[in-house]
C-alpha cells in the first residue's frame, strides 16, 4: 500500500480549477509567486508526505507517548519529519517574508497541509498548533514579542499551543481559573492548570511557546475576565535564545491516553506548582478571549481539513482495495465456477465509495474555500478595501463553524464506509482504516464541541451584522446556480440548491425570530441539527460549483474526461443522495421541536 | 462506576409489559415456569454481569488474547465468567430439559443474554457461539451427534465455532475451498483453512466443536455444493468423553488483531494439515449451507442483540455522566459567576441522549420481538398450527436482516454521541465509551455485512413466497396503528407510521417490478439503503407499540409515572426526528438512481 493521500490531480483541480488559485499570484503580496512555486510547493509536500510522515503513522498509533518524569518520550521519527518539514519551509509558508515567511497563499498552504495531516495526522498536529500560535502572535504580539517568539516558530524550530481547557472548564471558558499576577519587573506570574493540551511538552523543538487564558485580578468574571499570556517553556536569554537551564515553571504532570490521534501528545499541564512560571501578556489586559479566537477559528478550520484528510485517506484505502480484492460475482450471473470480480464492481461497494468520494472532495473544497477567503480577504486589506474586507471575514466566521464540523461528521461517516469496504479486515490493524476511523472521531470534539458550534452558527453568525454574513453566502450560492442553470446538465440541481436555499434561509429567519419570541433555550435546542442542515447546503454549492468546473473543462485526454465525469457524477450523488435529507431536518427546526426539553427527569 | 447494564425496569418493561412473556407460562412448553422463575433468570444474570463480567471488559480489551505456539492465552476471568455463567443454567437456558436444558423461553434467556452482552461483549461472545452450534445440532444432528455433542455444550463445559468464511471467501460462500473427504469407517477427513473463525481456539472449556462448511466430491459448484461437518478439537473417547491426548487435526495459526471486541479470540485455522482432521457429516451431503443458516439465523439476530447492549451500555454510561459534570450554564444565564448546571440540563446534551435511548430501546424491543417470534414458532409447533408456525418462520425471516443491522447501524451511533456527551473525557481510555463504540464498529460487518443484509431482505426475504412475509408484517404494523390511533395522544403518530408504511410497501412493490423489468443490478443498487429504510419503519412500529402501552399502563408511583412518560416521549422523538428521514429515501429508491454503477472507472 503506498502513502494514503488526496490525489494529486483532486487537489490541482480544487485549488486551480475551481478556486483559481494561479490568480493569487496577481496580488501585490503573493506577487514572488506564480502557478510553478505553487506546483513546487505541493510536490515537495508529497515528497515528505510519502518519506517521512506516511511511513510512521501506524507506528505513531502504537508507540504512545510516555511520560518519563516530567519530560514526554515520542518515537523518533516525529522529530525527523516536523524536522524536514520545518527546513523546507512548510511553517514559514504563509507568513510575511519580513518574519522570514515565504509568503504564501493560505489555500495553497492549506493543500500541502491536507496532505501532511492525510499521510500521518499525529505528526502534523504540531505543525498546525504552531503556525496558528505564530500567527496570533504575529497579529497581536508587541514588535518585541513578535521578534523574539515568531521568528522562531515560522522557522520551526520553536513549536506553539493553545492553553485553554481546565479540568472543570471544558467547554465553558466562563469557569478558566488560572490566575496571573503583575511581577515589579512587569512580566506575570502564572498559575494552574490546564488540560487537553496538545504538545504540551515535549523535545521536538528548542522551546515550546505555551498561549495561555488566565485570570488577572481586577477583571469581570465569566470569559470577560480573560487575558492572555504567552509563557515559554524554557526562559529566553537576553539574545533571545532559550536556556536550557533555565526551566519555566510550567510542568507536564499527565498525559490523556486517547482512543487515537495518538501522534500528537495531549498533556496536562500545571503552571506554577513548583517554582515561577513567567509569562508575558499579549495585548490588553482582560482581551484574551478575543485575542485566543485568532489562534481558535484558524485551528477550527485546521480540525476541519485534518477531518477532511483523514476522510480522504480512508477513500485512497478504500478504492485500492476495492479494485484488488476479488470476491464474489455480478448479480444476475449464475454460474458459481465464473471467476470472482474485484468488488469494486459490486453496486454496493460502488455506493460506498462515490459516498466516500461525495463527502471528503466537498469537504476539502469547502476547507479550501475558506482558506481562499483568508487569501482574498488579506488581498482586500492590501488594497485597502474595507467593505470587501468585511465581507470575506463574515463569510469566514459564518463558514468556520460549518468548516469545522461537516467534515467532522461526514469524513467521520466515510471512515466508517472506508472500513466496511474492507470487510473483516477492515476491522484490524492491518490495515490502516480502523485507525483513521479512531484518529477522525476526535474532531467532533475538540476546537469546540459540534454542539458548541450549533450554538455559535445559530445564536450568533446567522444574526450578526444583521445578517450580512448569511446574506453574503446567499449572494454567492445565487451566483454559481444562475451559473449552472444555464446548462441543461446542472440545471435540475441549480434549481434544487436554489430552493433548499430558500427554504434553509427562511427557517433560518423563523429560528432567529424565536430567539426573541419564546427564548433562546427553545429557539437554539435544535442548533445542532441546524448546523448539520447548513452544511449539507453549503456543501451542495461547493459540489454544483465543482460540476460546473467540470462540465466547462475541456478534457485533454480520456482520463481527463473520466475524472470530470467522476466529479459531476459525485455531484449528482450528492444532490440525489444527501442534499434531499435536508427536507426533514428544516421540518424539524420549523416545528421549534422541544422533546428534548420536555423529558421528565425520571424519564430518561 | 457501577456496571453499564440496561435497566432492570427497561428489560421488565420490555418483555413484561409490550411482549407479555409472562403469558408464555401459559404454553406446555414453558409449563414448569412463570414470572417468579423468569424474574430469577433476569436478577440471576444481573448479579453475574455485575461480579463477573462487567469487572473484566476493560482488562479483555487491553490484555488481548495471544498464540503461543499453536495454543491461545486468554486473561484468566475469561475462563472464571463462562464457567460461572454455565453453571448457572445460562447456557441451558433455552435447550429442552431432555438435553439437560432449562426449556425457558428463547426471549427471557435473550433478554438475560442483553445484560451479559453489555456487561461484557468479549466474553458474552464465547456463549452466543455455543448456544448457537448447540442449537443446530440438536435440530439437524443424529442422535448420536445429539447424544456426545449437545449436551455437553448445554451444560457449558464445550464451546462451539461456526467455521464458513476461508481467506479469499468472506461474504462469498461459493469460493468456499475446504475439502472433505470420506473414510473407510464413515467419518471424514476436512482439509483446508479457515478465517475469522471466533472462539476458534482456546482453553475455556473442556472440548471445541467446530462446525465446518466444506465440498465433498460430486457436489454442484458453488453453494449448493456444500456439505456442514462437526469437528472437534480433541476426538472423542467411546464414552463420549474427550481424549485431551487425541489431538483432531485442527490447529490455530494465526489471530486477528482487531479494533474491539477483543476479548473473544478471533483465530485462523488450518484443517489436517499436520496429521488427520477427522469429523462427522451433519444432515445429507451437500445440504451444508442450509443447515448452516440454522447457526447463521440465530447469529445474527444475536449480533444484533449485541450492537443493541453496547448501544444501552454507552447510554447508561452518557446518562450517569451527564447527571454528574457540572459544565457551563443555562442558556439565558447571564450571571458567569452562577454556579455551573449538570450537563444534563443544556438541551444538545439532552437531544443527544434522547436520540441514544430512543435508537438503544427501538433496538431492544425490535430483538426481543424476534425472540418472542421464535417462542410464537415453537408454540405453534408444539400445537401442530403449521400455518401460524410458517408466519411466524416468514416474518422472522423477514425481521432477521433488519434485527441484526439496524441495531449495529444505530447502536454505533449512539455509542458515538455516548463519547460526544463526554466531551475530550470520552475520547481518552480512562471512560468505557471509546471501548463500547470500537466494540460495536464490528458488527456491521461479521455475520454478513450491512450490504449483504440489503441484498438478502430486498432481492429475497420480501419477496419470498408471494410477499407473505412482508404481508404478514404489513398487518401486525396495521394492527398497532388502529389501536393506537384511539389514543389522541398517539393518533398522530398513528397517522404517520400508516402513511409511511404505505409508501414504503409501494416502493417495495416497484422494486421487486424492477428486478423483473431492468434486471437485479440496478433494481437492488441501493438495497442497503432500502434495509436502511424497512429497518426505520420496523423501529417506529415498536416505539408505537412501547408508547401505546406505556399510555395505558396505570403507574402506582410518581417514578412509575416518569419511566412511561419518558417511553411516550422517546416516541415522540423517533417520529419526530427519526421516522421522516424515511421520505427522502423512499423517494430515492423509487428513481432507480444508478449514479455508482453508472460511474467511470477512471472518475474515481
Amino acid at each position: 500500500m503506498s502513502a494514503l493521500l488526496p490525489s494529486r490531480r483532486e487537489l490541482d483541480f480544487q485549488l486551480f480549477e475551481v478556486l483559481d488559485a494561479g490568480a493569487l499570484a496577481g496580488a501585490p503580496r503573493f506577487a514572488d509567486h506564480d502557478r510553478a512555486t505553487f506546483d513546487g510547493v505541493l510536490d515537495g509536500a508529497w515528497r515528505l508526505a510519502v518519506e517521512r510522515f506516511a511511513p510512521h503513522a501506524a507506528l505513531a498509533d502504537v508507540e504512545e507517548p510516555q511520560l518519563r518524569g516530567h519530560e514526554v518520550w515520542l518515537p523518533a521519527p516525529t522529530r525527523d519529519a516536523l524536522r524536514a518539514a520545518a527546513d523546507a519551509g512548510y511553517f514559514a509558508a504563509p507568513f510575511d517574508a519580513s518574519l522570514g515567511g515565504l509568503q504564501l497563499p493560505w489555500s495553497v498552504a492549506q493543500a500541502a497541509n491536507a496532505v501532511f495531516a492525510a499521510a500521518n495526522v499525529g505528526f502534523y498536529g504540531y505543525a498546525l498548533l504552531t503556525v496558528g500560535a505564530a500567527n496570533l502572535l504575529a497579529a497581536h504580539g508587541s514588535p518585541a514579542q513578535v521578534e523574539r517568539y515568531v521568528r522562531p516558530m515560522v522557522a520551526g524550530r520553536w513549536f506553539g499551543t493553545m492553553c485553554l481547557s481546565e479540568p472543570q472548564a471544558g467547554s465553558s471558558l466562563a469557569d478558566v481559573r488560572t490566575a496571573a499576577v503583575r511581577a515589579p519587573d512587569g512580566t506575570w506570574r502564572v498559575t494552574g492548570s490546564k488540560m487537553w493540551i496538545s504538545g504540551g511538552e515535549h523535545e521536538l523543538a528548542d522551546n515550546i511557546v505555551h498561549l495561555v487564558l488566565a485570570r488577572v485580578s481586577g477583571g469581570p468574571p465569566g470569559v470577560k475576565g480573560l487575558s492572555l499570556f504567552v509563557v515559554p517553556k524554557f526562559r529566553l536569554r537576553d539574545d533571545g535564545t532559550p536556556d536550557p537551564q533555565a526551566r519555566n515553571g510550567v510542568r507536564c504532570i499527565g498525559l490523556n491516553h486517547k482512543m487515537g490521534w495518538r501522534g500528537t501528545v495531549n498533556t496536562v499541564l500545571a503552571f506554577g506548582d513548583q517554582g515561577d512560571c513567567v509569562g508575558e501578556l499579549v495585548g490588553e489586559e482582560h482581551a484574551g478571549l478575543r485575542i485566543m479566537f485568532h489562534m481558535m477559528n484558524e485551528a477550527r478550520i485546521g480540525v476541519g481539513l485534518c477531518a477532511t484528510a483523514l476522510g480522504c485517506a480512508g477513500y485512497v484505502a478504500a478504492l485500492d482495495y476495492a479494485r484488488h480484492r476479488p470476491q464474489g460475482r455480478p448479480l444476475g450471473e449464475r454460474d458459481p465456477a465464473s471467476a470472482p470480480v474485484p468488488i469494486l464492481r459490486h453496486a454496493d461497494v460502488r455506493r460506498m465509495l462515490l459516498a466516500q468520494k461525495a463527502w471528503v472532495e466537498g469537504a476539502l473544497s469547502l476547507v479550501l474555500y475558506c482558506a481562499r477567503l483568508v487569501d482574498e480577504r488579506r488581498i482586500a486589506l492590501d488594497a485597502g478595501d474595507a467593505a470587501a474586507a468585511r465581507e470575506h471575514e463574515g463569510l469566514l466566521e459564518l463558514l468556520t463553524p460549518v468548516a469545522k464540523s461537516w467534515p467532522s461528521e461526514y469524513c467521520l461517516e466515510a471512515n466508517k464506509l472506508a472500513i466496511q469496504v474492507h470487510g473483516g479486515y477492515g476491522y484490524t490493524r492491518d490495515y490502516p482504516v480502523e485507525r483513521l476511523y479512531r484518529d477522525n472521531r476526535l474532531n467532533a470534539i475538540h476546537e469546540g464541541t459540534l454542539g458548541i458550534h450549533g450554538l455559535d452558527v445559530l445564536g450568533r453568525k446567522v444574526r450578526q451584522d444583521g445578517g450580512a454574513a448569511f446574506a453574503a453566502l446567499g449572494r454567492r450560492i445565487a451566483s454559481t446556480v444562475q451559473a449552472a442553470a444555464a446548462e441543461p446538465e446542472l440545471a435540475p440541481l441549480a434549481r434544487q440548491l436554489g430552493g433548499t436555499f430558500d427554504r434553509l434561509a427562511a427557517t433560518t429567519r423563523r429560528l432567529v425570530a424565536a430567539v426573541r419570541d419564546v427564548g433562546p433555550e427553545r429557539a437554539l435546542a435544535n442548533a445542532t441539527p441546524y448546523l448539520d442542515a447548513l452544511g449539507q447546503v453549503v456543501v451542495a454549492w461547493r459540489w454544483l460549483e465543482q460540476a460546473r468546473v467540470a462540465l466547462a473543462a475541456r478534457p485533454a485526454t480520456p482520463g481527463e474526461a473520466a475524472f470530470h465525469a467522476g466529479k459531476r457524477a459525485a455531484a449528482r450523488y450528492f444532490f440525489r443522495y444527501e442534499l434531499p435529507r435536508v427536507g426533514p431536518t428544516l421540518e424539524l427546526l420549523d416545528s421549534l421541536d422541544d422533546t428534548a426539553l420536555a423529558m421528565p427527569d425520571d424519564g430518561w
